[in-house]
């Protein structure tokens, strides 16, 4: 039988705060950042390759807590291990000490996810899939098995999830043909940074709508002013078609966000990303009634399965923006695909950072194909940046992400870069 | 003018496992840990001690996280800093950077609370007074000015905070005589580890009631054959008017929750602790609608002050069980307090791990002299457990916290303690 015999870990950093790219209302000068891992095992096969993904400062931390998950994976065997990852989940989320770390939230659940991301990447180079497809052609039994559902049976219990899931099954052919033909759509984010004048957000929101995306996004709550001006100029180019999203990153609170959303309104904003605190449940639900027909959306900063639970039940959030990293990986994220699919709300995931955009896309895919059965109101964030260091990059075509060919989740990072960007030793950094 | 020079790190760990001490149905064998830390400075005065509680694995995440920093306090001139905590408590939690590893929750949240207790240690030291008596003695303002109030703005404002707490001001003396007379009350936890067998939790409970406290707890969700069986064997010792809390850990769903209740209810639990996911706003305030007139009990996983506020908002819990290293230190704990006495809620800290006890009667005495003005229904929890370690241990006089006369937090270990349970080198470990 084979092992895992290795688990290595890289504080991988990228200087994008030299640029101003990725800057917003609480994020003014992120330098972004992967906390990475690699499993390697003692036969002939492939590696697993995970990351959570950081914005500088503190990613040795995020390493950290990444090696401290080595005793539970190296030296187990590769192919049980492989075969039930929802056992795997459970060993890593529910070790009693560790979980007092969180528990299931920030840099101890974060790890998890890394290692559970790299462990399927694992499994889906093993099997010669792309991981979407992987985990699209799973039985609606085994996906259930994956799922913890620990915390959610008073919204879903396993009973619900398989019939949602056998709902979706006849479509599953149909759908993934769809996929490899059309690909699933995306929205850019490039244009809307804040700290970008009003001449490169025009130029950028000019070339999105010219590269055929049909909705972009604005970074706002900076400066009431800057941000009418900003939407304006935006709004004129766009026309009433394409699609505004515009994004606060929790600088409000509700009252404030419900007074400054008011002003920004006449501008056709299609929803609001993070007006407030990602913890508080009463008050993304408080701010949807009072900003209604206006959506909320939420998710990239959402700890776990059991707040997004909550922003559902409550009403909190009219999309659901999954992120590939900030959870406790794939498995958790399949629990959050299929508390959305119950209550029919989007899921437009979190992507962007590094690799974000690479990871995510397998699960949005996989939610298409067999869970929620739809792209209506879906897409995934596209921003422009760090693909080049990926070993399978996004490809973006007409505004859509096509779906990824090779096996494996897309979360490889080439080795030169790296080499170059590793913290503080790398080329970049001296 | 004076600085701060040195920020030290320590892995301390107990080996508690060896004997179940601080067994529970989440928690089968804990080794209790401290992530310690102690500021020192470049002139002649004494050393700040911090500190945050874990239970094992993982307490090399914590101080890593912790080192992370160093930059934000090593070269910092000391009064400045300590005159102005609430500006010093601003700089570290938001911290762009840092921030995306929470944002405010979990290790790098944990983190801050203990820079920012050594930080509340070396001041209450250089002042000569013990910490709670060093924040009774603020006054309105300043204790207005140590507050965060981000996010909290739709259930407590500046304003209404100033207003309860100049309501409080002219009693303080006269509860300040009574604090130093009567001591805080206190209830035991001793008894009630799952690892105990029936005659260990007889005679533990016995003996509770021999030492003066009029209230216990007991673990519960492990086996409700065995829960009915133990309550039973206590509340007989107990008799109707000794108060029998029970914990339960976040061992159940929603369901389980209210149906595992019931069949205790005959046994008149005062509260119940942690009954589901501390995450889950809506799963407390459900389980509490439907066990009433039974009290839901939680804080000590709760993750910051805005999970708090909901909690109060929604009426998920009646009784705060705030920790004094769970959150971002004093400071955040201050503003929990405040939103306690605006709801009408009691604050029964979380005590017991290491140091615990010694932490939080601090903030317990505080609220009752400068806060909430009264102890009615308000008690310490207590364990006796590992406080031989401490330079300034809890005094327990017929179940009441005397109040501490040293001055500082209590958060000092003592150095032999410190050189033995330093983790993997120090005596116990090797």
């Amino acid at each position: 039988m084979s092992q895992i015999t290795a688990l290595e870990t890289f504080d991988l950093r990228f200087p994008t705060s030299r640029f101003l790219d990725g800057s917003d209302a609480m994020n003014p000068d992120p330098d972004y950042s992967a906390a990475y891992t690699v499993l390697g095992t003692d036969d002939d096969g492939p590696d697993g390759h995970g990351f959570v993904f950081t914005i500088g400062r503190g990613n040795d931390v995020q390493v950290a807590a990444i090696e401290a998950l080595r005793p539970f994976i190296v030296g187990r065997e590769v192919e049980p291990m492989l075969a039930d990852l929802g056992d795997t989940w459970r060993r890593l989320v529910h070790d009693s000490q560790l979980r007092w770390l969180g528990p299931e939230k920030g840099v101890m659940h974060m790890a998890v996810g890394a290692v559970v991301n790299a462990l399927w990447d694992l499994r889906a180079r093993r099997e010669g899939k792309p991981l979407w497809r992987l985990l699209s052609e799973l039985s609606p039994d085994e996906i259930v098995g994956l799922v913890d559902f620990r915390y959610l049976t008073d919204a879903l219990d396993p009973a619900e999830a398989l019939e949602l899931l056998r709902a979706a099954e006849p479509g599953r052919a149909q759908r993934t043909a769809d996929l490899l033909e059309n690909g699933y759509p995306g929205y850019t984010t490039t244009p809307g940074w804040l700290g970008y004048d009003d001449v490169k957000l025009a130029r950028l929101t000019r070339e999105a709508i010219a590269d055929g995306f049909t909705q972009i996004k604005l970074k706002v709550g900076g400066d009431l002013d800057d941000d009418v001006r900003r939407l304006g100029i935006a709004r004129e180019i766009c026309g009433p078609d394409v699609r505004i999203a515009i994004d606060a990153n929790q600088r409000w609170d509700v009252d404030e966000a419900v007074r400054w959303v008011k002003e920004l309104a006449p501008f056709d904003p299609w929803w609001v990303e993070e007006p407030t605190s990602p913890d508080d449940v009463l008050g993304h639900a408080a701010i949807a009634e009072r900003i209604a027909p206006i959506r909320v959306a939420t998710g990239e900063h959402i700890a776990n399965r059991v707040v997004f639970k909550q922003l559902l039940q409550a009403r909190g959030t009219g999309f659901v923006q999954i992120d590939a990293t900030r959870v406790a990986g794939v498995n958790e994220n399949i629990a959050i695909l299929l508390l959305a699919a119950k209550f029919g709300v989007p899921v437009c995931p979190h992507a962007g950072g590094v690799g974000l955009c690479e990871a995510v896309q397998h699960l949005a895919m996989f939610d298409y194909v067999a869970v929620s059965g739809t792209t209506t109101d879906r897409v995934i964030e596209y921003v422009d940046h760090l693909h080049e260091h990926f070993a399978d990059p996004v490809r973006i075509e007409r505004g859509r992400y096509l779906a990824p060919e090779l096996s494996g989740a897309s979360t490889e990072i080439l080795a030169p870069s790296v080499a170059a960007h590793r913290f503080p030793d790398g080329a970049v950094w001296t």
